[in-house]
Order: C-alpha cells, then structure tokens, then sequence
C-alpha cells in the first residue's frame, strides 16, 4: 500500500528514536522540569530567535489548541478562525468544549486576512446588541493552512498589525510548521513567526515526532500559569522528557526543516506528475498536502493500492487529498504516478 | 417618544399586574413548587393538548434556551441552529458556555429545513473524520424566527419527521409563540406545535409578561432532572409563584392569542401603511416584527421621535425593525406612518 | 399555617408593587439600559458610599454568584469559601459548572476566616505539586451566612487585609445583606463592606424585593465587560427596569434596613421565646434566621399548623430553622411560641 | 542520586522501546485504528476476561480521568470521590473543569467505602433542598490507591453491590494497577476488578510504559461514542498505535504483572529496612509507594543523595515518600537503606 494518506503515518524520524534509546536507563524529574527539556526550550528558542519566550511541549495538536485558546480567552469571548481552522472543523468542539465560540469568517484559501478581522470586530462593536454577541478576543490562523496553503510575509504582517492595533491576540498553529517554513514559494521565515505572532505551535506529530508539540509565547505575559492549563486540560506527560528529547533531536542541525523541504519537494513532483496526467488539483497548495479532483471510479480503483485521504464525496468526482513526510520516498511517488496513468487510461 | 423598539418596553399586561397584585401577602412554597405554577402549568398542558407534559417556568429567554439545550445533550453533541438563531447570534455564546458548538446551516428566512438538518447529519456521518467532528445532537428553531417569519404546518412536519427518523430532539424557542400561532397565513396550531416538537418554550416577556418563560416537554423522558439544570443554571425563581401567576393570567380565556392578534394586526397595519408611501421591506413578515429599508437620513430623522431597532447599517440605507406588542396602540401606529409620510417628503 | 418557612414566602413589599404599578404604561429601552436603573445605581452608590462603582442587577442569587465569580477566575483558579458557603451545599454545582472548583475551608460558624484563606495558599505554594493543584484565586464570604451569623468589623477587615495581601479579590453575598448589617451585636456598616470587599451583592429576594440581586464592585476595574457576562449566563432580564425600580423602591427612606430589622427583631423575640420554654438552639444566631433543635414528634406535630425549614434529621431529634422577613407579623411569633407550649407538653 | 522520586522516573521498560523500534518504518492508520491497537485489544479482553468489552488508549491518566468521567455525568451530576482520590487533589480541577464537582467522603486510608457511598447517597435523597444539591452521579476509586493501600475483594464487592443497587457506574483509576493486583496481602484478581467495576484503566505511565492508560468499559453500554469524547479532550494520539504496541508489549508473558511484583517486593524490602533502623512508616502500604516520617534534618541530609517526595512539610518532621518501579534495583534499595542508618546516626 502506497503510503500518501497523512504525514503522520509513520513513527517519528530514526534521529528521534535514537535519541529516546540513548537516554534509556536514566531517572529524570517528571512533567517537564528535566534537563532534556531545557536544552530543547534552549535549542527552540536560538532558533525562533527570542529570548526568554517561554516554551512547553504538551502531547498533541488539539490538546495544544484547546489548552492555549482556553487560557488566553475570559468567558464572553470567542477566538477568529477561518472556517477550515482545525480548531473549527476538526477537533469534536474541543474550543466550545471549553466554553467558547469559534467565530468563522469565510476562508481565503484556508486563510484569515486581516481585513476579515478587522470586519468582525467592527460589525461586532457597531453592533447596537453588541453585548449580546460573543466578544472577539484572539485570532487562530494555521501555517500551513488545513488546505496546504501558506501565509506570505505581508498577509502575516497586516494580520499581526491588525490584531495589535485590536488587542487581540494571534495565535498560530503550527502543526505543519516546518512544511509552511519551507514551501515553494514562502518568504515567511520563523524569525517572522515569532515576531508577529504572540504564540505559535511548532509541530512535532506531523514534522517527524513520534508525538508532540511544542508552544512557544513570543508575547512571554500570556503564558502565565501554563503550567497549570496544561496540567488541567491532560496534556501535561510525567514522562515530559520525552517531548523535550524528540524536540531537541529534530531541531538539531536543521534535521527539522530538511525533513520539511524533502516532504514538499515530493508533493510538489507529486503534484506536476499528476498535472502532466491531465488530473485537475482542488486548490494551489506549495506544501506537502496535495488535493485533486478524481473521477470516483478513478479513486476507487486506486484505493486499492495506494492509501489517501477523501476530502468531499460528489457523484461522478471526488476530491482526494495525497500528503506526503519525512518517511515519504521518490519511489513511492514514481510509482503513485505510474498508478495514476494507468487508471486514467 | 413612540415605541415600536421591540415588543418588551412595556411592563406586564395589565391582568398580570392584576393577578400579582391579587395575591400580595399571601405565602408560598419557593421554587416553583406552589399551587398557582400548579395551577398555571395544568392551564397549560390543557391548551398545549399534552396530558402530563412536564412543564416547567424559568426566569428568561437565554436562561430557557441555554438550560434545555446544556441539559439534552452529551458533550460532544450539538445543537442545529439557523445562522439567524437565537442562540448562535444574540446570546453572547450562552450554549458554547455550556460546553456546545451550535452548528449552523443557513437559514431560510429563519427557519432550519427538513433537507438542512438531512445534509448536516448525512455529511457528518460519511465524513472519514466524522469523530473529529461535533456529532448534531439536537435541533434548535424558533417561532416566530428572528425574522419575523412563521413555519407552516407542512415545513414543521416535514422536520419533526426527519428530527425523529435521526433521532434528534426538536426544540422550539417560543419567545414569540403567540405571535405566530396567530400570524398571517399561518396554519400551525398550538396543537400542531405540541405534537411535533420534543420541547418548547411558551413565551412570557415578549409576550406581556413581566419576565418568564414557560418550558414544556412533549417528550416526558427528556424532562428528566430538569429542576437540577434550572437551579444550577441560575433560572430557579426563589418566588416561583410569580412566574406561574403571570402565564395563569396570560393563558386564561384566550388573553395570550388575542393579545398577539392585536399585535400582529398593528403590525401588518403599519406595514402595509409604509408599503404604500414606498418604503420597501427587507423580508416578508406576517408577524409582529416589521424589518424595513430606510435612507439613512430618513432613518436618523426618524429616530428623533420614534424608538425602532437598527440591524444592519449601510452608508445610504439601512435596515431597521419596528415592533409591535399588546401596548401598541392604533394611534401609534397611525403616528409613524404619519411621521414617515412627512419624512418621504 | 404560620409562614417561618424561609424569607422569600411572601411577595414584594407592598412600596415595591406600588412601584411598579406606578410605571405601568410606559416605555423603557430593555436589559437594563434605562432612567430607572440608572437612578436605582445612583442610589446604591449614595448608600455605599463609592463613587462610579459599577452596579448592575441579576435576576436571582445563584445567576449572581456563578456570573461574578466565573467573570473574576481564570480557568485554572478556584474561589475559597466555607462548606456552608451556599456556593459549596446549595446551587447545584452552578460555580463547578462554570469550571471551577470551590476549595472549601471548614467553616467557623459559617464564616471564612482570615487564616483559613492564608492558610488555603500557603499550603498551596508550598505544595511540591503546586501546579497540580487548583490556583486560589478568590474568596466567596456571606453576610449574613447561611448559618444567621455575622462578621464583625474586625473579622471583614483581618480578611480583606488578608486577601489584598494575596492579591485574592473578596466577593460577599449579601443575599441576606440587610439583615447582617442589623442585626443584634454587629458592628459592621454598609460603608465597612463597601471598603473592606472587591465586589458585593445587595440581596432582594430575601429581603422584600419580588426577586433580584443588585451586584457593586467597588473594585471598578474587576467589572471589565461584565455585562456580556451577565447575558451570557442567562441573567439579564429583558425588561431590566422592573430590577432597578425594586432596589430604588427598597433603598428609598432607609426601607431595606427598617424591614431588616423588623425581621431580626422577631427572630430574636422568638428565638428567646423558645429559649424560654427549653428548647435549645443549634448555633447562636443575632439575625432573621433561628435554628433549633427540636424533638422528632414536635417537629411534626408542629408541622400541622407552621411551615418551617428541616436542617438535619435525626432519629430523636431534628435541627430546623424558623426564619422571618418583612412579612412576619409580631403576631406570628406569639402564636408560635403558643404553639411550642403547648407541644412541649 | 538514588531514584526513589515517583515510579515515572524511567523511560520505558526495555521490551517496550524494544518494540517501538520493531515497527519503525511502517505505516498505519491513525488514531488508534491500526492492527496494533486491535491486538492489543484484544490481548488485555483476554487477561481482563470480558468479550467484547470497548478499550481505548489515551495519553495519560489525567486525560483518562477527565475524558470517563466527562462522558459519563450528566451537568448536574458529580463525582463521588475519597479526599485524597486524584481528581480531587492532584489534577488541578481538570474534573471541574468539564463542569462537574467532586462530591469528597472523608477517605479511609485512602479508599471509599460503600457505607460512604450510601451515606452520601442517602443524605443527598432526604434533603429537602435536594434538587439545590449536585446529583451523585458516579463513583471513582484508585487502585492501588494515592496511599499505596488496596480494595480488598470484599470491599470492592461490597462498593459494587452498592453502587450497583444505586445506579452509579464505579469507576477505578488504575494508574497504578498492576501494583495493586499484586500487593501484599491483597486477594483482588483482574477478573474481580472487570467485574466489579463498570470501567478502569490499566495504568502503562506508571507501570512500565513511555506514556499511556488503556480504558476498558467492562459495561459496554457506558462506551457509546467515547471515541468522540477522547477527540474533543485532545486524548487521542494521532500516532495511536504507539500507545497500543506499548500495552502489547507490557502485558506479553506476564510483563506487566511481573514488574509490578518485582517493584513492590522492594518497596517492601526497603520499609522493612527503615522499620528496622527505627523510622516510622505514614499509614500502612502493602505496595510500591511508602511513606515515611522523617526528621527535618534527616530528609534534607538524605535529599543530597536520594530523590524522593515530600508529601507533608512540619517544624520538625517531614512525612516523605520512597517510590519503586520497574527500573528500581535491589542495589539502590540497600544503598537507600545503609545511607539512611548513617543518617540516623
């Protein structure tokens, strides 16, 4: 079975799994106050290139979105996303499971722009019942979006001008981080990240971890008590030094965003092979997440020796998705692309 | 000033006040567990056509939506709602509070269709992620809707149908139920609305009360415990009696009905008296909500001797709401379309 | 049957209906944004004796104590209070709903002290597992309390030192405000809760309104959007003007402190009575609540002809409170004490 | 140092990395869907000894806690729990969190007794304010306990039986489990726990595992769509069958089992030890925590070589806790117990 169905599909990259055995054996205090930890947060933040942000590792992607959206919220309000956010599609209500409304504004190919932004909060505040309407009070953007697309250093700009002059803050999921980082394309590099945004995730489950994420506050006063959110919302590990040790193993010698960069270069050979196919994408995506448009009879015949994602069911066509990793080889795409001629016929 | 805000500007109908007054000095059990909520709830369930309904009376509106939804759903349910709906649009996020996203389909003039509710569940059930997603739990309409617009009888079978057929509780929010039990072309009866909802609300303050909701279960086992969620929702009224009073008095000898009747006339008067000087309406409404398109100078001239509510504010138009209730007089409405005769110029 | 059942048997005193008959008729703008609660606030303030502290009024006690108290916490923090507190023993759980947790002290005759509260966070920060454990972070007080007693002067301002010293706001129901500053051997002014506490709750309900609390921070920086907390859990009332006009009824020519202590003064005349006859009390009480300990077969014989509160059972023995208010009559009180006499046999 | 801190000091036993490494390079679904997870399944149905009873995995055993206990209450129910149970102490309001309260008895050396359980039942029943009261609504126990002690099988049956008769599920946390079963004096096999309780989890974080608790609803009812429930808590590890080769792993040949016994045979030995060099044991435990009075001076010589937890702070004594696990050797037991007969002086 071809393997294009996620990037988490795989265990984590050997460096990690090497990492993990050469620490077997030894006692650390636990819930992430070890020395592995710190040399990560140390290694995170030389690279975001912030002094002092403060940084946590939590086992997932929801759990980080949850966790970080209900500590930084008051009850009354409710966080921006883009219609496609995770936090919105994808997570069984884990925001509303907290106490607050998602505010969706129509997606810009999976982006928020800051005109979006600006929209709701001065439709909510020229409201005549505003106090009847869930108070804006921070912005969630992905990079890469769920639809494999990415922020430009000017979109990122405006947006993270905008929220400043609003008050709110910008808040950026990184799970597919390393992938956005190095797109075709992209000119937004981390130091960017870090200084237009007040905290973000780097992805670790997605980008080569066997599991994890970590957080880091740009803006170091939101990340108060953390500790305790983290605690509270069941993403703090007692082994915690498993989160830092995988951190501290992929984001050394640039291991992280060369693993990026493979993925994307094979989604992207994946993409133009599918093209020279005759096969149409379903959205322009620079990144390791490729969506195309298939007669179902086509999909259904290639499930049977490739695994991918079903994006939306039609009638006669189906968008599938095709995601490619750290794990991914040339190979496997020569021979995807040699299925995909055959089924077209 | 004239009043055509909403339909709660003024205090109780006057058999309200009445009632209250008649009952001064004497003593009650609290919480509702009194002869008069007795009284008022058998008056109830004998108009209602449902031997044994459970019913009981909360405090307010968002209170009634908020605790009957939070208390019928499981956590990773939730509830289906018109983008227009109550509780999506002017409750400051009182579901979400509760932990519960409300998932939204468009609505149609207001209402959630039969089909709506259909792709929400269908769509949710063949997604690939489906457990990554809210599971719909529930479904949430009003009547009169938000936009002044009734559900014929045909529509509310057809939903009550499909609410069954997936086994989802139908949840009537009646803040304006009189309004449309009695409004133009309508064929829905009280009966109708008892039969094919699982729960609804029998409006109290829009409706000439002082304040209060009436809550009736049709599905008895839905009722289960209710008193908890009413008490830890903050909705018990520690004097109960004056909840059950006020809908003893509204219900008695057709006060409630005829009472929307005169609202809803003076409405369609003042609609129809505006129609003919040219103004156009925004949305048709048979009820006691009349939206209406004003230049914005006429509007702002208007404002100076008229209360009206403003929804939507363009740089040449807007679009304004006047409301009548069982205060309005013929003469205030003579009044504005007098005054909006002068202001056409 | 004599009416010692609790304090929210009878209606609203006879200035508060008249009241609201008097403004029968007009037109207010709704939730709260009206003359009449804007005067009623003036009047608070006046009374309180601070300046622009912010008023605003709730439908209940329960609606006022989650709204305030899950308006001040971050998610991770807990409110302090007595396991008496009626936050702990009697709303249902309405602070855990809003996620919260009560961190209960023993109580000291139903009151906080302030080295309960010092102790509470010094073992907090010396525990190792500090951030596993539910932050402080603020403390819930009544006045009276649930068991008729009171702070004094000295206490309130050991436990506001206290708190100010640990950065805890202090929050104090007053649903029973009226008859804690009156009542016999107290010492505390209005003056003193308005200086020595954050936010307070002026208490209607029990003490002749027909419902609703009036809730003043006089920490005017703790009330930050506290309207859309109000609305969001269900406690803004439509027609708000009818909260402001019985707290401006209530307030006028020192009537909530004369009914207070015509309250206590019967308590105080039936608790000696009692006294007298042999029955022993279950807790000193100087106010409007008295607690006794009465034999199984008094206890219902006396229920024939008095509805009264049952504390605790027993096998031989029930504690039962007989509480008055505005309502109870001089009367009342003799005939109970009659009645007791002839029970005690 | 010697590691006595927690039984969480170690990386995973060695047949658990062991098998991580076997299967790296593969692929798989996600989210727990894999082959590996379904063996394991079915390996612990088998020990367990109940067909077709659901398991899941999750992170850790706060997200286990939270996530049960969450999809099992309704809103106005609560959790019936011994003080010092770990929801209630050490999870930093996670239960509350959800919305729901922990409704504390007074442990008995750490257990709930099903006299506790009636008791709490029953008064809640005869309040007259029982409705004002949060529902008990379910039962959790620990196992081992926070205290190192142990159900006895007549204990357990008793609970049971009880909870049984009063409809609330019983929960057990088995963080700890495998040091339960095989605990000193204690007559509890699996197939009593799967039994007696409705759902447990077996704990892996602290038994030998990277991270992970396998929940296992032996009342199949109860599990109803709690895969939604574990999504919505950010519980479910994209990577899921990392979680399932561990428990594969851990319970082959015995492992499990054989490493608890092997953990608390030396924590016997070293009570023992201490017994013998006069110190004095904190409660009674039969398994792999022990807990120690210690001079001041003592504990702060000894944490120059040992790490190990402070439970209690006094002036002059400390009660301390000395944790084994399945890295602990006889070797550092005996080092523990020669350092501290040099300590005793």
């Amino acid at each position: 079975m071809l393997p294009f169905l996620n990037d988490y599909q795989h265990g984590g990259h050997p460096a990690v799994l090497a990492y993990l055995q050469s620490i077997q054996g030894q006692a650390f205090p636990g819930y992430g106050e070890d020395a592995i930890c710190s040399a990560a947060a140390d290694r995170i933040r030389a690279w975001v290139g912030i002094k002092g942000a403060p940084v946590h590792f939590v086992s997932g992607g929801t759990q980080a979105n949850l966790t970080v959206i209900a500590s930084l919220l008051r009850p009354h309000e409710g966080v921006i996303a883009a219609t496609t956010g995770h936090i919105n599609a994808h997570e069984t209500g884990a925001v509303e499971a907290t106490g607050h409304k998602v505010l969706t504004v129509e997606n810009a190919q999976g982006k928020v722009t800051a005109d979006a932004v600006r929209e709701v909060v001065t439709s909510h505040a020229n409201d005549e019942a505003f106090e009847h309407i869930v108070k804006p009070g921070m912005v969630y953007i992905s990079h890469t979006t769920e639809l494999g697309t990415i922020y430009q250093r000017a979109e990122l700009e405006a947006l993270s001008t905008t929220c400043r002059a609003l008050g709110l803050p910008l808040y950026l999921d990184g799970a597919r981080l390393g992938y956005g980082l190095t797109a075709e394309g992209g000119d937004l590099s981390i130091h960017d990240v870090a200084r237009l945004t007040d905290v973000f995730t780097i992805g670790g489950t997605k980008q080569g971890a066997l599991f994890g994420e970590a957080i880091v506050f740009t803006n170091a006063a939101l990340a108060k008590d953390f500790r305790y959110h983290i605690k509270q919302r069941g993403g703090m590990l007692a082994k915690g030094w498993l989160l830092g040790a995988q951190f501290d193993a992929l984001l050394k010698d640039d291991l992280y965003l060369s693993l990026s960069r493979h993925a994307n270069a094979l989604a992207l050979q994946l993409r133009d092979g599918l093209q020279n196919l005759g096969f149409a994408l379903a959205g322009a995506s620079p990144s390791n997440q490729q969506f195309v448009r298939l007669p179902v009879s086509v999909a259904d015949a290639l499930a049977e020796s490739c695994a991918f994602g079903t994006i939306t069911q039609g009638e006669k066509e189906r968008v599938v998705r095709f995601c490619t990793s750290w794990a991914t080889t040339g190979e496997q795409v020569d021979e995807l692309v040699e299925a995909m001629e055959r089924l077209r016929g």
